[in-house]
């Protein structure tokens, strides 16, 4: 029965495709359609993917222009005449030259071509000395220190790399240093054949280097240090919107959780940025000044901010934590005190964003203290509220409310009095990049600053 | 009177020094025993430095060797005569490809190795066949179609790797696709002159790649999934010292604070790891089974693991944060609580040491679940003494205690309980990790475990 209902269907196929009927109807053309569906719904998804890389940031795709460009250049040395009897076979290190350091960042393509640079000269240099001293001794002996030197040179440079400073700024090089060192220690040539041809290599690599720094230098340069300064001030916006959010959020009545939940999520952005602060600050140490940034503009100073950012944003995390703990407190209990929770949180993230836009304009704030002395006074305010939250529980019209249920409460303050000294030190290592970083003054007139410090005093 | 002290001054040198009386007592003498100490000082110490690298990880030592024999390897196809006339010139490419990719771990080597291989080959074939169809054009049409395809190809070429899974594992082949590409297609030879160079290469890289892998694979290999799987273990038994540590030091008597303290930052490690781990589970995916990891081991499950991991350590942090804040709770209220959050910290820590242990062994944990019942039961007792704390307050000795100096407890136990959940998070992630890699089942009767089931069962 079964094997003929199949035979009649595979007829019934057969003849659908003899015929060639409508492809909508038939199981054959279903399965053809489908699959083609399938994968013009997987292409279109993957364009879409592709084209939101690249429109998320422009810079990306200008990246991908200009590495095209600098190897044009490049390979213009093959095809015009002149150029080419100058740099003749050797020009193939130009082109690897480019592909090999054209990096996304100025401070990457500096890193590495000075690297190269660097490490093609003293690896060459010591491979020649050698091969002199090698070629002296003549004979058996040779090979023998060829061999011995390469051995010995090869596995110290590698294990150099595990030193701290060199992996964070020569490891690169290190790489080049062991190539150019072995291509001539073994490259088997007389001395005298050896220097053309580290002549040359030098020469060409210089084109290369030169050429990848030009395009990428000139031609929409994207700047290590600008993008660490930038993540770092949108770090710190996050942090604000976070701490503000979540802690609205929990008091809000309407209580449209899931959906808003996500949106204060950003502190977890200040979590998992530390090692692309590592790197666009050790990139950023390699760039020339810039925009607003100087010469050795303290870019480890940033990393001291992300470092206080990260600290106030694990306060944040345990908050959140809370917050959505299956443990709730009781409403009224809750409002008695979402008042004075909302101000310190909102005070705290009003400190964060003043703090923001300091360092985005490079700007000392003119009213920070105030700022720190009026989310100072709301943690005093909460605190108060915490010493007379017995009498409130107390004297609530539900007799009903334990001590434990009010424990979530308890901890929310306590973490936010906490962040609330956090975001001072976020504060404090701001101040010290403005100081170190030669922030303009605030464009307020002293007098008014003078105001602004009296409130504080009399506030703190 | 200045210049004349100071002409004197230089006087008592010149004599000391036409003198050549004692070195300790003569300035300028003086002056070369300091530099020389400070330099004799300053040698030691980086020599100490390296020393300690090397001490720390013998493995690191041993990768300059393996380094260096692989180059030495490499180089004989220079100095062996019938080896050389195989090879030719192009052994330049076979030093290149051992220097470029051979890597710390076994994973690193394999995935350069992998991605050199396949993108020479691609971007070779794709340039050749380009270069081919250039051919037929002929004439103006030629440096035309090879620098507009260059340029294209470049640039989507670079574009790509923002694609996250394209820069996860296949970044190095696209910058050695890019390289191949290019230099095929400006090398300006004909096509049949080309396909012989090309032969030529990919047979050097191969024996290039080949010593690479043996070198790497049977000479004390370092397995990234093996270093992967330690890290996890370390990471998970630091977070249990740290987690009973803090809170012991906190309520033990004697105080003895900043000393002891350090101790127990072992959590800061897993708040750091992020980087190293999601760099580590790559790479491993890359190697071949070996040791107790089959093909196709669940690395990326270790990645969910150190996120649990990392989840706690944040609460670990903020509690942290408390035990360390100026405000401090009575003495006698915390000795009323001591007994309790010691309980529950050292529950929690056991749960994660018998966790650790199931990992390091790879074996299912007989008593996972008995443990996270008695951390249970101490989160339970832990709320009922916050249940009692008002009585405990009010019937205390001194009538002084204000409910604010309870505050830091408060927060400390709240803290606690959020991180026995999170410590159940990490078992969980664990326990997917045995079922999917396939962890022993323990070894103990069927009878014990039902009993110790049972138990749990009336625990809970």
């Amino acid at each position: 029965m079964a094997s003929g209902e199949a035979a009649k269907k595979s007829v019934e196929w057969r003849v659908s495709v003899t015929e060639g009927s409508s492809v909508k109807l038939e199981p054959e053309s279903n399965l053809f359609s489908r699959a083609w569906k399938g994968l013009k719904l997987k292409v279109s998804e993957f364009a879409k993917k592709v084209w939101r890389i690249g429109a998320d940031d422009p810079r990306r795709a200008m990246h991908g222009i200009k590495v095209g460009l600098a190897l044009s250049l490049v390979s213009l040395f093959y095809y015009t005449r002149p150029l080419y009897d100058g740099v003749g076979g050797t020009a193939m290190w130009a082109i690897m030259t480019v592909v090999v350091i054209f990096d996304y960042s100025v401070g990457g393509s500096l890193y590495k071509g000075f690297n190269r640079i660097v490490a093609t000269s003293t690896g060459g240099a010591l491979a020649l000395g050698i091969h002199f001293f090698a070629d002296k001794l003549g004979g058996t002996f040779e090979p023998l220190v060829l061999g011995t030197s390469l051995f010995l040179l090869a596995s110290a440079a590698t294990f150099s790399r595990f030193l701290p400073i060199v992996k964070a700024r020569f490891d690169y090089g290190i790489t080049i240093f062991i190539l150019t060192f072995s291509l001539v220690s073994v490259s088997g040539y007389r001395v005298d054949k050896i220097v053309t041809v580290a002549e040359e290599r030098v020469s060409t690599i210089g084109i290369g280097v030169s050429i990848c720094f030009l395009v990428s230098i000139f031609i929409c340069p994207v700047w290590a240090g600008g993008d660490l300064h930038l993540l770092i001030t949108k770090n710190m916006e996050k942090l604000a919107h976070s701490l503000e959010g979540c802690v609205g959020d929990y008091f809000d009545a309407n209580e449209s959780n899931s959906a808003s939940h996500q949106k204060w999520q950003g502190y977890k952005c200040v979590l998992n940025s530390k090692a692309s602060e590592d790197s666009l600050a050790n990139l950023a140490t390699w760039e020339p000044a810039h925009g607003n940034f100087g010469f050795r503009h303290p870019w480890k100073q940033y990393l001291k901010v992300g470092a206080a950012m990260r600290y106030c944003a694990y306060c944040i995390e345990a908050l959140n934590g809370c917050i959505n703990s299956d443990v709730q407190a009781p409403k009224h209990i809750k409002k008695h005190l979402s008042e004075v929770f909302m101000k310190v949180s909102s005070e705290a993230s009003k400190v964060l964003k003043e703090s923001t836009s300091s360092v985005s304009v490079m700007t000392k704030s003119p009213c920070i203290d105030l700022l720190i002395g009026e989310m100072n006074i709301a943690v005093e305010e909460l605190h108060s509220a915490m010493r007379t939250l017995p009498d409130a529980i107390a004297t609530s019209s539900s007799p009903t409310v334990s001590f434990v249920e009010t424990l979530p409460l308890i901890t929310i303050a306590s973490l936010l009095i906490e962040i609330s000294t956090r975001v001072e030190a976020i504060v404090d290592s701001v101040e010290e990049l403005a100081n170190l970083a030669g922030f303009k003054p605030a464009a307020i007139s002293n007098e008014k600053q003078e105001d602004a410090m009296k409130g504080v005093v009399q506030l703190v």
